[in-house]
């Protein structure tokens, strides 16, 4: 269970107790699912000490939500404070040695917890990515859940897929996509959808635009949603009407490196022999220079997290990680092709979480 | 011009460049509106020297939009990431003393710069709330700005309130809002949209459920939409069919505070006497323990800014601030009322933005 194997990890740093901050791991800790509106806004904090009963500090308007969900968890207001509670909490718990999440603590909440720090005598310990390391493993339950997650984000896709016409915007289609993710029952969108019709398409991360799509030209959807807490992000390439050449031979090209990438996929490969096996497909077409990204990213309670597949990285795959697999080819002036399937690394391969094959057989 | 009045800030305190992460911050300073995923996920950072062209930092997904935005800055990409450009340009631009923004910046990424500056002999200074505080006044064209969001929040609200039938759930009538919003051409909205009904309106801070609207009961509807990057902020509480004597007694009171806190703001008043006028109407009738939060807040590029309108703050309200009057009283187990509109403060008085008189002579 996720907080005892913390607390080993802060018996075995020697650390009394860890501040949790980042809202991802502050939910997988403890099933606090309040939202924060900004890091600066946030709805609740986590003290773990490393033996004793954990606490979750918020404020009055989540305290019923804080003691529903998180029941191994004392819940406390701190309504003068973070800082005025931890004054008061630290020295009763005896906490000699603090960690925090460097990477998800603001430097002037962190100076000013510092100096809190000196007055009890404590020593802070920046800590980056412990409980990212923990969630890169997925349970049986969490799988389950994404798979829910990738099944209504199909579910969204093909009606809207259905309903594409020439004439349409990309932001028409982006609106029809997240309102239909929330009709559904999606928490929303996992990330700002992206409907990048033509050489609009040539721009990984495009925003849509106003711009009609127009007949035979490639329409990338890249969408995902979260429900649960879970997330998917699965993209096509899709052409109202027939599509040319050109885009049919670029299509084959991704989605033979996108087959390729997934057969790669198995507990112990690393992930750069994973990227590099599709990537070399792209390559050996001529489109080597045209496939910037990585082959694809880990996916759970963050929509980006670890691994990180791409061509840098020296680490293995494990089984129970659940990854994306996008190769991609974008031409600038032209357009784009990506596609992207969500896969489970097992000990013999990967399980493909996604059913849907629109468009995959162009 | 804000780009001047930085430099001169910068003069004065003797610092040679600041570092400009925060967002909102980014594109008052610039003109460019790039969207951060999240802190950890920027779209770009400012690097304004004292004296001479100022830069701004992205990736090339944004270089193009970069460029066109912000027509003042060189725009430079940092493909080795941030650190690794800041080591070749600070000493280029004979940087001694370098400001960042302490509330904006990742104790990680802080300590990253800080060992970068200590090999450089460059002095970090920490920095806060600097352009947070020069974008407390508003200048006419961002009021104007202000005023069309304000205008489209209510074209949505009287649509989707002509709409409001018992049964709809909170959630529903919440999502159908946030189409219309996005329809009718907003970025978004600039909160999650609160829509609680009956009892649930006894927290200021509902998150819609999928309980049905029921005939009698009052709804508070708080909603912002975001358009041209500024934004709105509205609350009106309404009734399906007939309100009962004790949600009219209370809207009543309500209403009185608000026009009270209304016609108390003016230039040279401090915050506290606009939020006790308001208060004084509540408390008098004897629910001063059941509004809890202040009479307002700014509003702007960010749709919580500075200043606070509270009975804590001795700031004085300054002609071109934009703040939102609020009270509410809120009763649990029973439900709340709440009414808010958003005011420019003037030399005179006040000027209401809000057009829309829903609800409002009950």
């Amino acid at each position: 269970m996720v907080l005892d194997r913390l607390r080993v990890f802060l018996q075995r740093r020697k650390i009394d107790a860890i501040l949790i901050t980042q809202p991802e791991n502050r939910r997988y800790i403890s099933g606090y699912t309040g939202h924060d509106v900004s890091i600066a806004e946030s709805s609740g904090v986590l003290l773990v000490p490393a033996t004793g009963r954990p606490f979750l500090f918020t404020d009055s308007r989540y305290l019923l939500q804080a003691e529903a969900e998180a029941a191994e968890f004392q819940v406390e207001l701190y309504s003068k404070g973070l800082l005025a509670l931890l004054k008061k909490k630290l020295p009763l718990l005896s906490v000699k040695r603090l960690g925090f999440e460097s990477h998800y603590l603001l430097h002037a909440t962190a100076a000013k917890l510092s100096s809190l720090a000196d007055k009890l005598g404590i020593e802070l310990m920046p800590l980056s990515d412990v409980i990212e390391g923990f969630r890169v493993k997925k349970s049986a339950e969490e799988i389950e859940k994404i798979r829910q997650a990738v099944q209504l984000n199909e579910e969204v896709f093909q009606k809207v897929f259905k309903e594409l016409r020439p004439g349409q915007t990309e932001r028409q289609v982006a609106l029809k996509i997240e309102t239909l993710m929330r009709k559904k029952g999606a928490d929303g969108p996992s990330f700002d959808t992206i409907v990048a019709a033509g050489p609009n398409g040539a721009l990984p991360h495009a925003v849509p635009t106003n711009r009609p799509i127009q007949e035979g030209e490639p329409v990338i959807i890249d969408m995902g949603l979260k429900i649960n807490g879970y997330c998917s992000d699965m993209t096509r390439t899709v052409v109202c009407g027939a599509p040319d050449t050109k885009t049919k031979k670029l299509f084959r090209i991704v989605r033979k490196a996108q087959l390729a990438g997934m057969k790669a996929i198995k507990a112990g490969v690393t992930a750069r022999d994973a990227d590099g096996t599709a990537r070399k497909i792209i390559s050996n077409a001529g489109f080597g220079d045209r496939f910037g990204h990585g082959l694809g990213h880990g996916v759970g309670l963050a929509v980006h997290e670890a691994p990180s597949v791409n061509f840098r990285s020296r680490k293995k795959l494990r089984a129970g990680m659940v990854v994306t697999v996008e190769p991609g080819i974008y031409i600038p002036g032209w357009g784009g092709i990506r596609l992207e399937n969500m896969v489970v690394v097992t000990g013999n391969g990967f399980e493909l979480l996604n059913r849907d094959t629109t468009f995959l057989d162009l």
